[in-house]
């Protein structure tokens, strides 16, 4: 955990890391219980070192779909290496956006910001909703980044 | 026009640059045959110096659909410069697969390998797409890649 | 039945009339035989007198599929009155060329021509689709509503 | 209506019996009037006895709505009694979430806990939507649930 | 502008007047300037007079979607003059209420009612959308319609 | 695999029995061998004893996408025990069919077949997708169920 917040710094200062170079996991972890270990690690590493209030909400009632998502989508698809994190939240915050699932997407865009994508660069993914998915989707996504800025603006302050 | 083709060589010696490097076009296309000249450049430039078939189909028959693929798709909207060609190939990818939209996903998939992203990072994306999207979207997608992949190899032999 | 054959001829001559004007249904339907034959009729007025043979090909099968399709999408909703056949038609196509259901969409615009819709208006709505739901939806529709024009020319001339 | 109570109490002591078995519909209702008096029972059925507020609320505003609700969508349709009532609302709850249509599901997923479907084989269909639809849909679904389970306990305790 | 609220006066009056023949815009605009201002012309059009306050709201953090919607969606697509306004707003609402976007369906509704369509028209768009989308969708555009009528009817009554 | 062969028969001759009841992997599979070994059993559990071809055909370009396939979804998804495989077979079919995935609902509709559920259960599925989904998507459904099901007569005649 001490190392996880001295390399949380590089990436503050830093910009866009790669994940790859960030997490020791490049070995691949074959146990349910590495898998959720990886996802965990991978979710401190996008959310400020914080755990995820939706995914720790599930736990109780939903366990299942909690490791799926912590072992599976975390740790098994976000714990690959080929891409970048910033590249990868692009294009999730993209297919989220043309989704209309625009709960998740702002989730998603918060760990892009984290890992050093800028405002810029996910309003431009916005913008490009509008050539695939068309503008209902894309004037829904900027509404909920607006507010996601908003939000972090204002507890940057406090 | 020369010095396109001056510039595409550095693309298919040099791999992914950024677009905003290799097109003049920063300054804001104000004109309608302007964002026009703009789209048909960009489309060029994604598609190794060639006119994009199903666009030349649609100017006979549908010639407002046409000008707006090329004028407001691919000259105002892919003529940004706020992501680099790849990071936005890869996202508009990550959309169309993710709305089950594998035949002009594939049209995007060849322009992201002519502009020098790698069949690997495309695999990633479809990876990805399982957890916004579901199997099915990822599976026709990876068919869709594999189709492309085959063709590309079969037509380089040639 | 003769009466239908007539009252097709000033459709063909007379362009857009309104359905209720030609439709002796606007008393309320209230068996399943009634609103089957409602359904049956309208049909043959959207199809130039033939029935409709991807319905006839359910009802061996999926009876209870054709006999819903029959009385309850053409008897009951499509037998209305409060709007004209030719605003109808556009508005399905526009409802399943957004849901990328470029088959019955196809069927659609088929009927609609037939009741008077033109080919110019056809393109219009496939143009405006492209602001609710992209381009993809529209260009795939475009292509659909090109091959249909490019057969009934060519049923014409034979 | 009297025999109607004394069914309900079959349901709510013993569980999961089939509808076919309790409603004396199998044979075809084919007036508006019997159609709609089906779907008005089937709804008393699923609903714990009550009318549905969403329906009743349709009525005065969107009276062929409120009717194809109850005469086809809930009388033609889950009238039918090939599958048992269990079977029916769980696939019903599933093509719901991969919709991302949350708020009718919840009212699906009330009526499958109304005739004897447990929260463990709900939860069960969440799981699997991860598959066809992705993990957002299944998220969002799993929250839906959360709510009404919540909500149904806090009920039997007034 | 003065020319503006005269024209204004008569579609209140008139009820659903063609926009070709109220905007003097049928010759191609070919700057962005030009079809900015043909986007803002249509809103207030469509509108009442009065600016749409959504797009207002994107001006300053989505600048380029903001000029994408006034000059692309509103002034290029909605500006064309194939279909009369009230067809284009009818299939507009049909494409956004298939497609779950209750929201600017709402809307599009509320320009449909300014530019002449009556409620029950609306209404029978809602009925049809059963057929190519399903109930949930019509369900919920069936409650945004009658949210919309009722605000407007207190809003009238002040 | 013996075994296998034995325990297939008592489907065929005994319909619709409980997966988890002939399935020895109610113990947690917890490493990633484990849980593909439990998913390529479930396939050949709901395929007749035999590999699925399509997954098979992604092994070597898209492995990660396979093993997702085979550990995530099939392993860990299908592997569950609370639903018997009858009824998660039938929503499957109800998801993919409300999504449009034709395809892999086919795929599904042919496990379903062979774990026992009857034609005429798919059928109701079809019929319930036009209240959730639409008359498009369940006469595409409709359309794909008789393909399979004259595919599966002809195979079983030679």
């Amino acid at each position: 955990m001490l190392s996880f917040s001295t390399r949380r710094k590089s990436v503050l200062t830093g910009g866009a890391l790669i994940a790859s170079a960030l997490l020791p996991f490049t070995v691949q972890a074959t146990t349910t219980e590495a898998r959720s270990a990886r996802g965990a690690e991978m979710i401190r590493h996008l959310n400020n070192g914080e755990a995820q209030p939706n995914l720790e909400a599930m736990r109780e009632e939903f366990p299942f779909l909690a490791e799926a998502t912590e072992a599976y989508a975390l740790g098994d698809v976000w714990g690959r290496d080929v891409l970048d994190n910033r590249t990868r939240q692009l294009a999730a915050v993209a297919a989220m956006a043309a989704l209309g699932e625009t709960g998740l997407m702002r989730v998603h865009a918060g760990y892009a910001l984290n890992v050093g994508v800028t405002e810029e660069e996910l309003k431009e993914i916005v913008y490009m909703i509008t050539v695939p998915a068309g503008f209902p989707r894309a004037i829904a996504a900027s509404q909920a980044l607006s507010e996601l800025f908003s939000e972090r603006r204002s507890s940057v302050v406090e």
